[in-house]
């Protein structure tokens, strides 16, 4: 089965090299030529010169972009080249309404589509651990499996279509809402002037414990910033969540609240920072302008 | 080193019991005098009709009450019995403040103080394992180590008097952000149509991943809010860290809405149940009615 892979930023690019690795990768496109080109002089891969070229020859194309439009884009420009039976699948983070606009666009030249959003982030893409989730039908998502299983320890199929992009967004909003209580406990503590290694040790240990405390929590505090996950692409899942949200009649407070948080940051300057920047919002007064 | 223990609650009857165990108790009080006699009998130790009787036979005194005002009385009641160079452990969840006054009583009698308040709740208690944190002096934490250690896993020493209660409150505000998170996060993924034991297990994998989601996410979204933490008692914890914040000059506005939407469940009858409950107020309407 001919895999081709469209998108090759810091995540398409770890995917690219851990199908290739696994001898499944047989082309790339990138928007930007130059980096298509020197993936596949490394991973010993023709580059295409246009998305259709690439889909025409292909079994299945793998896409990771970053937005709604990207995505599209590429389902349009593809779309007729590719094979009946073939297979398409997006990485991507976009909206579930995307991913069944792109699966009526595929179904029309008798293409399966599946929405296959990872978390994991870059290191995740690197390693070949991503955790994916899926929307689209079971038969689909078998045949694609032996590509998938080279980017991830763990596929789960939630779905039909759009399934996977719900998924994702359950697990951005949830990120949005541990942002927010780390960081006000937090800046709480530093205000409190507490030792803030110990109390992250101590309350690491139960019934607040998370992820995000254990990897962020210090550094936070020390002012590093480094991503980790970008602010503004978190900011991006968001506003995709809000409109689902909205879409299904719920509403998301807290991740309201982060967007907010996160405009007034990105507005600062501080978009490419790790999401975690969110404390510069919280953290106490005096800290904040070096006095004390 | 006579050890006498007050206040035999859920908490402090399991603590009572690891602490006889060890061969290490020597009395108790108890404001309801049936519990004490029962426990007396069980552990094979006296049960005293007054604090104070109490207070005058020990080198060192564990108190375990529910309010700051509970603990207030029961400082008052023993001041004046306790020998100098004796020392009271305080295990309740209070205020710092509340803390701090009761080292000032004590000390006026030359006796110690140590704020020390767990988490771990009744199941940490009985299985003495749970995690402490103190505030007062190291040479005084020495001291009181063996007797401290028979009911926990861990005991970090957070600075002076009040800081065991102020790295108590960094804990509760942390719970309370992340009930908001996860019951917003569960209840836009029930308004998804998602199977909801797939999305736990995945998202837990992840960033997103926390102690809340992994043993509250799948009961709360079936409706089970058996205790647990009782949220009556998260919300008075929680109205003790607004005052300290207060008084620390740093807002705390996740904590805030945890704390009036707990008052929303307490007057529907609801005090009582775990603090998972708030997905009653988050979980989509259709299924909230039953209708679907």
């Amino acid at each position: 089965m001919k895999t081709g892979f469209i998108g090759l930023g810091g995540m398409g690019t770890g995917m690219a090299r851990n199908i290739a690795q696994a001898g499944l990768l047989s082309g790339l496109y990138n928007r930007t030529a130059a980096k298509a080109h020197s993936l596949a002089g490394e991973l010993n891969v023709p580059a295409y010169e246009r998305p259709a070229l690439l889909a025409a020859d292909m079994d299945i194309v793998l896409i990771c972009v970053s937005a709604d439009d990207d995505l599209l884009g590429v389902i349009n420009a593809i779309a007729k080249a590719l094979k009946p039976g073939s297979i398409v699948v997006d990485m991507s983070t976009v909206s579930r309404f995307t991913a069944k606009t792109a699966a009526a666009l595929l179904a029309e030249h008798r293409v399966d589509f599946l929405d296959a959003p990872v978390s994991g982030g870059v290191e995740g893409a690197r390693n070949g651990t991503l955790a994916m989730m899926v929307g689209g039908s079971a038969e689909t998502l078998e045949k694609a499996r032996p590509v998938l299983e080279t980017m991830c320890s763990r596929i789960a199929h939630m779905g039909e279509t759009g399934a996977g992009q719900a998924t994702k967004a359950v697990n951005q909003i949830l990120c949005a809402g541990i942002n927010e209580a780390v960081t006000e406990a937090l800046a709480f503590a530093e205000a409190q002037g507490l030792p803030m290694e110990k109390v992250i040790e101590v309350v690491s240990g139960g019934a607040a414990g998370n992820w995000f405390l254990d990897r962020r929590g210090l550094t936070m505090t020390r002012g590093v910033f480094a991503p980790g996950f970008k602010l503004a692409l978190h900011h991006k899942d968001l506003k995709i969540c809000q409109e689902m949200a909205r879409q299904a009649g719920i509403s998301i407070p807290l991740a309201d609240v982060t967007v907010a948080d996160y405009q007034k940051l990105m507005a600062q300057g501080y978009g490419d920072e790790d999401i975690s920047a969110l404390y510069r919002l919280k953290k106490p007064a005096a800290k904040a302008s070096g006095e004390n």
